[in-house]
């Protein structure tokens, strides 16, 4: 391993490298089938119990409640952005949702949404670009909404949400894509969590979508076979092909998680990790952080430093460290470490001695 | 390579040896950089190379007309089912399509698509249980027609369409699943070509569609983004995160037959791989093919023997022999030998052999 490098890319982010090294090591022969995971049906016997042991995994991580299901969705995140209104909308009271712009993503969302019914802005950060979560009460949601959606964590912005109260009279949808399983989670708070597997679940393509089973049913007419959320709980997600190889990822990294502690420990290690760098940030004139500190996510950590000249230095010194995918994205500028769950302590702490050591040349 | 077996699956089906170790050798570490293919952003030069490598290696490999868009699609080919009658149906002159009913995926195409316009069965051999393509003139198509549509290969009956002769008046939309790649196909006669990736392409979850460029820009209003083919078209396939490890193998795949020599040579060797067993079953008394002689698959061989308890001993010991996944459909019965183009001969031949050494034994 010794040419891999720290991968801080936003998504497909780096997976545990026990979990990579097993794809590598059974990718010709999976448990003994003479053929490999992605050469095998979905319908066989094989396929059945991993699909099987994810499930199973993931309720006993999250201690998921009986009347929520768990489906593998295909397309991604965004993929939700117009399932979510296509099978929620319809609902009564009303064709309306309530969208929290606090980010890029929740505004495509909103905009999709705003194609299948009537699309009401809760409320937006937008004016101070999404440095934080605008404050807002979830018992105060218009109960003539069919639901409510938020993005937890803003993977562009390095924000996240903390308050999660609400009166559970109007079902809340959200988009996790960027810190499912990163730290606690109440599902039953939620009508429907959602995330792109692409970040701390496994390879690209896909989503997981879990949902309180009485939110099923009150889809669109019009909404296509495979964006029908029912006609995924009614077929164990395979109603055709699905993504089998990122289905087997996931598996894996839900068993390192739980060998590793599972959620409580991960969140602990998350906490760790992020304060390493926003200790650094806070204690330094050089660097600047673009989330406000109450809303910090421990995911996506944003920053930037004085000039885009030394920006540019920063980022090729980075990767010639071995440090890899620090460039923010374009709408916040500077720099960003996505730290998943994957990353080890010893790849941020790599940076932060890289950070320190550029600051004593440059700062 | 000595424990693998040669794997007769329908799909997810096997890949060519060469691709399936250049994945295992390069898993850890992308051309030097350090990180997986899988772990890295599909906005990055690497991803942005191979996506124009594949689409480059396709369009040299079918002679690809330069008024076709290749677009690389969630969900497979089923989300294709929706996702064409929502992009084509509402084209002039009429919200009607003729689909041509030889199997069962065209069965639930076209129930799809009846919930986005009116649909016509143009010719149906379900009377006797799909052996063969309906005697067709697809110069006599319904001119007030949005399109057509047929399955030119199919998978569950292993039949194929040999006539493609049209006018040209009506789009002819082909799903060219299970087959895409395996014959000469002259794309020009199609206004949508598209293939499921499961079979001949590379790993699940993802659909190739190849549009020729006029047909794009007439999908329904309430099409979701990520199932608009226009959205695709634009985005060169990253609207959003695709299926980066799926483009990625089929990439390699596309490399890889090129330097076997292309499309001409791979026919030649399906032809002989097939001829390989049909001779056998036509010398037979035991073995009774499902397809009719004259619309006979190259890719999926259908056949029986005399019993359901034969066919239990054949699939148990053709299992003990490596011979891998040869169980026919439930809507067909009996056995199914999918040689799709990564099946070696070497593979057919060993079943050939096992056939006729069985035959010996027990008929």
């Amino acid at each position: 391993m010794s040419d891999r490098v720290y991968n801080f890319g936003a998504g497909p982010a780096m997976l545990p490298i026990p979990v990579m090294e097993q794809i590598k090591e059974e990718f010709l022969d999976y448990k003994g089938t003479g053929v490999s995971i992605i050469e095998i049906s979905h319908r066989s016997k094989e396929f059945d119990a991993l699909l099987d042991e994810a499930d199973t995994l993931f309720k006993e991580l999250v201690s998921l409640p009986s009347n929520y299901k768990i489906l593998y969705v295909h397309g991604g995140a965004q993929m939700q952005f117009s399932a979510i209104p296509m099978n929620l909308m319809n609902r009564k009271p009303s064709k309306k949702a309530v969208y929290f712009e606090t980010g890029n993503f929740a505004k495509i969302a909103a905009k999709e949404a705003a194609r299948y019914g009537e699309v009401k802005i809760g409320a937006s950060s937008s004016d101070t670009n999404f440095d934080r979560i605008p404050d807002v009460d979830l018992n105060q949601i218009d109960e003539d909404a069919s639901y409510a959606y938020l993005t937890s964590n803003n993977t562009l912005y390095g924000t996240r949400w903390n308050n999660f109260d609400n009166n559970g009279k109007v079902p809340i949808a959200v988009d996790a894509t960027s810190e499912i399983l990163s730290r606690k989670f109440d599902f039953e708070k939620f009508g429907l969590v959602y995330g792109g597997t692409q970040k701390n679940l496994g390879p690209s393509g896909l989503a997981m979508v879990i949902i309180r089973e009485d939110l099923l049913g009150h889809e669109y007419p019009e909404t296509p076979k495979l964006l029908n959320y029912s006609v995924y709980e009614k077929n164990h997600s395979l109603a055709n092909t699905p993504n089998t190889f990122a289905i087997y990822a996931i598996g894996l990294v839900l068993k390192w998680l739980k060998d590793l502690g599972g959620v409580s420990e991960i969140e602990k290690r998350n906490e760790k990790k992020s304060k390493l760098l926003y200790d650094l940030i806070d204690g330094s004139a050089f660097y600047k952080g673009h989330a406000m500190p109450e809303h910090r996510s421990t995911m996506n950590v944003t920053f930037n430093v004085p000039s885009p000249e030394l920006l540019d230095l920063f980022l090729k010194e980075a990767l010639e460290n071995g440090l890899y995918a620090l460039k923010g994205h374009r709408n916040v500028g500077g720099a960003r470490a996505s730290i998943y769950n994957a990353m080890p302590l010893e790849g941020v702490q790599k940076l932060a001695d890289f950070m320190k050591e550029f600051e004593r040349r440059k700062g």
